[in-house]
């Protein structure tokens, strides 16, 4: 199971929260990442954590001010991002030109699906993985595998059907290690997680926690 | 075959199109359909031609200020919908909810996309069918099934092997009975265009010499 | 005072809400216009009410599908339009290019901003009039010009300090004739409103009460 | 004179351009700034040069995946920012809001228009200073104080009416002492460039010609 923490934009202190990560990935042998806003990758990649951008622009070097270049963030110690997370999304053709952009990186990619039918879509563009979120379930207190094992269980399925190489991650409302344990139980093989590691008082404890469930 | 004229936001006549593509629909025994503005539905739609939207919103009922609600094109005349045209690109969660607005209200659906992988990513969101453009061809004199027909192989490809029951067209430089002959040998069941009949001087003719090629 | 109607993608029969608007401006001598749906417009103008756009595209005659052109709707009976609804933003450069595409058509217009600031700024734009709507009060019970009389009073004085031949109206919970009359004053000399018309049991009262506060 | 240089998403290395940039301010004591990507903020600001930042979202602290949080770019050493570059327009009520999360962090801004008229609306909202770029000139050869002084004068009054405590930069085009020259002479007290010192084959030459012009 793979654990990646998205920051978001959250009032966290972004290397504390990463030092947690790094000792409880290193304790106990668990794939676990940071995504923290793009000024912060160079600190938190320096803890040694693995580190992931929240998003990459779709697009190649050149007069795109503002944008988020897949080498500046590569540059700066991102081995992955996400892509079309639902706080970020963009076009179908757009997800593909930063698929583009992150091979040309060798950025790994996780792109945001809201459920099976769009988890299906996603994987036809060939990501690494992809990541079912329902909407109304992102920052709540209820896991997707608890509250609709039924919507993990289809997007395992299509994507699958559409390409087995494609991994099948989920989040929203991922909290605990019951939740990382009920994800894989339904074929999930990683988990996106925010508030839950972000927010909490202690990050490490948060973290302890999560990785029981694998 | 199936040709659908977008008129985009061209200043040609919508209605004296509209009546040209009634006439050579009806004297050929093909099927022609004419998108115009959203505005111009309802008096397009009363020559009798066979009238499609560009766009709809992906929202139901409700305050959308400036949309173009599903149902207000279908109670204008629209029996189907262009979704996600290159010059109206959308999220993938908006083509996943205005197919469902399509759906709602019965109109028939055309999911654009740049290529064979968008087009296999549109293919899993279970459209009526999907139009491959390639954006570079555009608004040009060279038809995509003549200058990439790999193009289109590609795209029948990577959606049969999605959705066998979705279909699909091709567009971009398509403006002569060659060019739908070419688009139909490699697969596609229907061809969108655009200039090539908006913008001919004899909207008339252009579309005989099309439908020549069926 | 200017009353206009919008009609969002509500689910009204959007030519009995344009009947009664026609009737009672008639009967009352009072300035109303309805802005239904694009797809729309025609049947709305038919009625012989002042008809009006939700939105129009910053754009010319070309190749722009799904855009809403001002030739289109004034060719389908608009005589101004709303830009920048909150529903429906656009960037400062499309506010800018989406007025000199209504000035093309003569088409009046009305741009919407959040609050007296934003208001200053559209006004630089030489609009015809601009609509201060707090987003907040959209939709909801309570008007503008009772919650917040200060807001139409500070978005008053900052379009006149930038420019005295634009009109200030307002809108956001306007619902009676005490809100058209608190509204006009403070200085507003017209009002948007949507739900209290639109969704009305009986439109037609609705217009009447609103009316008396003139 | 003010000269910011916006090293967009060019394949420069940054750092050897900020010390070029650091190198030329401390000769000859004139204020010249670099913007790079946001990943690329700490080790830019850690030359030594003044630092900004391309673009921030009108967000607060919160759900944002994929967002540029003023509070991350200020801590990773920003000290102003662009807002709605021609490259990276937003909203009305987006600009206004960024100007809320920059004044929040205390980072100075700059609010990029097309021309006098936009210039005009980006001054309604208090910004540190406006800078017109008109969109045809930028990234070209010839300069907006050569090519269209006009502009220049025109934007200069247009906020000074609005208000005179905001300054006035120009852009598009400005690669060489004669261009600062023209700038400061119609009234401009700063230039954004790009182009001209981030694609030279020698940025340090590049800004010593650019400060001759002061």
């Amino acid at each position: 199971m793979f654990i990646l923490v998205n920051l978001k934009a959250y009032p966290c202190d972004p290397v504390a929260v990463a030092r947690a990560a790094r000792d409880v990935a290193d304790a106990h042998g668990v794939r676990i990442a940071v995504a923290p806003q793009a000024a912060d990758l160079a600190r938190v990649e320096a803890t040694g954590v693995e580190t992931w951008a929240q998003h990459v622009s779709p697009v190649e070097h050149g007069s795109h001010t503002g944008s988020t270049l897949a080498e500046a963030v590569e540059a700066n110690g991102a081995e992955g991002t996400l892509i079309n997370h639902s706080e970020r999304r963009v076009t179908l053709a757009a997800v593909d030109d930063a698929l583009a952009a992150a091979r040309r990186t060798d950025l790994e990619t996780i792109v945001c699906a809201n459920d099976p039918e769009q988890a299906g879509a996603a994987a036809a563009l060939s990501p690494d993985a992809v990541a079912v979120e329902p909407p109304a379930l992102i920052g709540g207190d209820v896991s997707v595998a608890t509250a609709d094992p039924e919507i993990v269980e289809g997007a395992v399925a299509a994507v699958n059907a559409v390409d087995p190489d494609v991994e099948l991650f989920c989040g929203a409302g991922v909290s605990t290690g019951d939740d990382v344990e009920a994800a894989r139980d339904l074929g999930a093989t990683g988990v996106l997680l925010a508030s839950g590691v972000a927010k909490a008082a202690d990050p490490r404890s948060a973290l302890e926690d999560l990785v029981s469930g694998i």
